[in-house]
């Protein structure tokens, strides 16, 4: 097993890693350590991951609230249906709510976490790739708005994430790609070696080579839990974590949540990213050529079909990166090195987006 | 004016109490410094000091959201139509939310500020005396479950409270006795000689006394403040600020939140608390004595006409100080000495409750 800490002084905690885990009774009885515990998954996973988690955690009270899949679930109303079983179930302050399962989850029972009686304790259990590389560390939690993602929610930190890579195994193959494209933003904004090693093992990732894995499940939380340490409310570089998303969660409103994943439509927003970054003469059309090779390797998709460029820059001023009236962009300076800049002269910005639409 | 600090290291804050704070446009600048306000508000507040405000805020984007007024309205609904708007408005993360009213817009604006893109700035403008002196200050901020008050929320500091005096003199007189039933609790948990105080100078305070007023307000802020500072997330000393409390939370829940005033349970509750520190040994009969002729000269309800021990007793179970199972009560150790102690024996603390019910 594998440990990451993420350093927030009296809320640090730590990232543990490795096959087995959810099994492992000492482990999950020492880091969920409440007398009740509600375990909030969705029917995707409970069938396959919430036995092996219940029992190992003997002698509780616990309750389960099975959410339905996917991220149009992600809502104010799910929130508000978590809060009403604690509630129902009386659990009080010093409970601990669990997340298992991916981003939504996570996000929304984070967010209820946070919220019911102002905060109890809070523990992930990520079972894709994307939660375990990005979603499930930080603190993030937030609900989707119907004009606007994870418009509401708060910063809120876990006890523990606890990363079992064996639940990977039963990821279908296309979300094992979207949280892929987490990993090569990581390399992209901040060490362009990993990128390099993707280069070199993307298929081993594909594959679920055990070593490959647990590589870059580590190398990415390790780059996350510095930048959160350093800025864990996003007032300054947290924001390079964001790279392709201003784009991508355009892309995602008008996809309804439902025609991408977000790490499909991060991939194309890293792509639309790439692209302003060679515009402005700060990425070379070698590198530019690299990350389109990487992502095709990856088979992530880069174009968007039938998607017009206006209803993007729109969903682009609702973003939360927009200061003071004026789009700010995560930018490429170079190979592992990211900036938020200005958004480029709307001319500019509208190619490096249309270059990855297709009517 | 007077000035009160919050100290909370970079979260620190400041309480201004004075007279004509709200046309006061250089200090409502420089406090509310957002080029986007949203002001929460209710339908009585709104026709009498929100032209005044928005007065004071020359030459920025400002929109008003007015709330129906009661503390039935302080639910996640509301706080949903709070959100709706900030983002039909499209503010951005660098906006301010001003809540103008009495606790409950504090408390509902509060919980939209602390969520609204994970956080955004808030500043508090309370116009009861209940708001003034307490739930205005510490970052308390929630909405109520139907079946259960305060249950959804966040600690969110404001950036500053401001609290105008004047703002008072339209208070009717039943919430401003409600408001000086926690200028009471503070006298009785904290400081005997505000309470010594308070049973000299109560008339001046029911008669908006300005000398009167301000000094009961300042010193209300003061206690409240150190013990903020103290335990900002109530993992100790905070939870004596719920003296009397968790007695009236049950009571407001019976009532519907309708039929009692926040402080009018809470008075109540105080009476219930004292009952059980005089059959404990903890209070003599001389002090508890003081205590009723108090809340009577203050012309506060101390007893519950229509209600049954076993629904109090119930209600309190759900209340947030439960720990482990068992209900925490705070108690009085003597005039301005309070603790929380585990709930005395069952018969006892019935009897504490049912001396303040009639049939």
């Amino acid at each position: 097993m594998i440990s990451v800490r993420v350093e927030l002084g009296s809320r640090s905690y730590p990232i543990l890693i490795g096959s087995g885990l959810l099994a492992d009774t000492a482990l999950i009885g020492r880091e969920i350590f409440a007398r009740q515990v509600l375990i909030v998954t969705n029917d995707i996973v409970a069938p396959l991951y919430l036995e092996r988690l219940r029992s190992s955690l003997p002698n509780r009270v616990v309750a389960v609230c099975t959410l339905p899949d996917g991220e149009q679930h992600k809502t104010l109303a799910t929130f508000a249906t978590i809060i009403d079983r604690l509630i129902a179930e009386r659990f009080h302050r010093d409970c601990c709510i669990v997340a298992l399962g991916g981003g939504v989850v996570g996000d929304v029972a984070g967010f209820a976490a946070a919220s019911y009686q102002r905060g109890v304790a809070f523990v992930q259990v990520p079972t894709t790739l994307l939660a375990q590389v990005d979603s499930s560390v930080g603190g993030k939690t937030a609900v989707n708005h119907p004009y606007a993602k994870n418009m509401i929610g708060a910063f809120y930190q876990p006890k523990a994430v606890i990363a079992d890579t064996d639940t990977l195994k039963s990821l279908p193959p296309r979300e094992l790609r979207a949280g892929l494209a987490e990993i090569v933003k990581y390399g992209l904004i901040a060490d362009s070696a990993l990128f390099a090693w993707l280069e070199d093992h993307v298929e081993e990732v594909l594959t679920l080579d055990a070593r490959a894995l647990e590589f870059a499940i580590k190398k990415s939380c390790e780059i996350k839990a510095a930048i959160v340490a350093e800025d864990e409310r996003e007032l300054g570089k947290r924001a390079l974590l964001n790279f392709g998303h201003t784009f991508g969660h355009a892309l995602e409103s008008i996809g309804r949540y439902e025609r991408w994943l977000h790490g499909e439509a991060v991939a194309i927003g890293m792509q639309m990213a790439a692209n302003a970054s060679l515009a402005l003469g700060w990425l070379d059309s070698e590198q530019h050529g690299r990350i389109a090779a990487l992502l095709s390797r990856a088979r992530l998709p880069v174009v968007a079909r039938g998607v017009a460029v206006d209803d993007v820059l729109e969903l682009m001023q609702m973003d939360k990166k927009v200061a003071h009236g004026s789009v700010r962009l995560v930018l490429l300076k170079g190979m592992g090195e990211a900036t938020v800049a200005a958004a480029p002269e709307p001319s500019l910005l509208r190619q490096a987006i249309a270059a990855q639409l297709e009517a």
